[in-house]
């Protein structure tokens, strides 16, 4: 025995969500039937919109339902600083550190050769008719501190630095609040041959 | 700064899902958006039909987008055993335990008079009218083991025993399978204080 047809297809619709199993999703399917039919009801609309109209911003390639995202379309950054995230959530996450005024460059992943995704599929056609353009003076590496996003670093530093911009990447370090007792051993060299004088800033 | 209204108001509808906060839900968004626009698609029509459509079966009160649940619908069933239970979850716990071959009643919750929870709220009205056909020999009373759920069989033992059905109720006792110094105290003195007689099955 099961739950009626419609009921297991949204069990089963619900896992495409990430970390949802079988267990959940019944969870997530029991609570939206039985005490959230509106919350489910607008959570359905949403979803269909989003779904359909969110693409990529056609100058940074963000998530936008606009042709331009509301920083492209900012006259107040610096147009003379490019920073190359992997994803719209550390785009994100840098601005919510504060303190970057330039613009950005989603890649949405990183090189894998293996898996099929080569130069175009995160953009790097799009960043070189950006480079074209003459305006940026300095691009900022800041792709993941993993192997791919290295490799994916590099590959991009190869392309664009015949356009004479300058090239830099985040610092490594150990992390600020945490304790260097907890903090793993590669970072821990990383941090110890990038040391700096005393009282450098 | 933001993600673009229509990716926010999607991270807001998320959090109508049990166990959903802001990071999950940003988590959630990115990954439809990113990675599976088409089981998003699927997902909001799914979940729309669903919520449009399915309500209560209207003999067991089950979830179901038919008049009656399949359940019911089976000729195969002793309509002489009753079996109440809290939720859909509950039943299909039951059911795939198996070798219960009664009917079910599902409450869709328990009596909760200070949430304004009342006994017509749990559908008992309409278990008195199943009552009344005269053909339930035996009510099972599988509410939760808590509180609420016991106070709640109590109610509907009182309320339907002037049928003249038996009443019965799940055993209480340590769990299969568990390791006894894992058992807490109230399961565990219930398991005493219902003893059997050794080789009793």
């Amino acid at each position: 025995m099961s739950f009626s047809p419609l009921v297991e297809q949204l069990m089963d619709a619900l896992r495409v969500l990430p970390g949802v199993g079988p267990k959940t999703a019944q969870r997530m399917a029991m609570h939206l039937l039985e005490r959230q039919r509106e919350g489910g009801q607008r959570l359905a609309e949403v979803m269909r919109e989003a779904v359909e109209r969110v693409g990529y911003c056609q100058r940074c390639r963000t998530l936008t339902e606009e042709p331009l995202c509301g920083l492209c379309q900012s006259a107040r950054r610096d147009d003379s600083l490019l920073c190359v995230v992997e994803s719209p959530a550390d785009m994100l996450a840098i601005e919510e550190a504060g303190g970057f005024q330039g613009r950005y460059f989603v890649l949405h992943g990183h090189l894998s050769p293996l898996d099929g995704v080569g130069p175009e599929d995160i953009g790097l056609d799009q960043l070189e008719t950006l480079m074209e353009e003459g305006l940026i003076e300095e691009v900022v590496l800041a792709t993941n501190p993993t192997v791919e996003g290295e490799a994916t670093a590099h590959y991009i530093a190869t392309q664009i630095q015949r356009h004479g911009a300058r090239l830099s990447r985040l610092a490594y370090g150990v992390p600020m609040g945490g304790e260097l007792e907890y903090v793993d051993g590669g970072t821990l060299s990383r941090a110890f041959s990038g040391r700096l004088p005393f009282d450098s800033e």
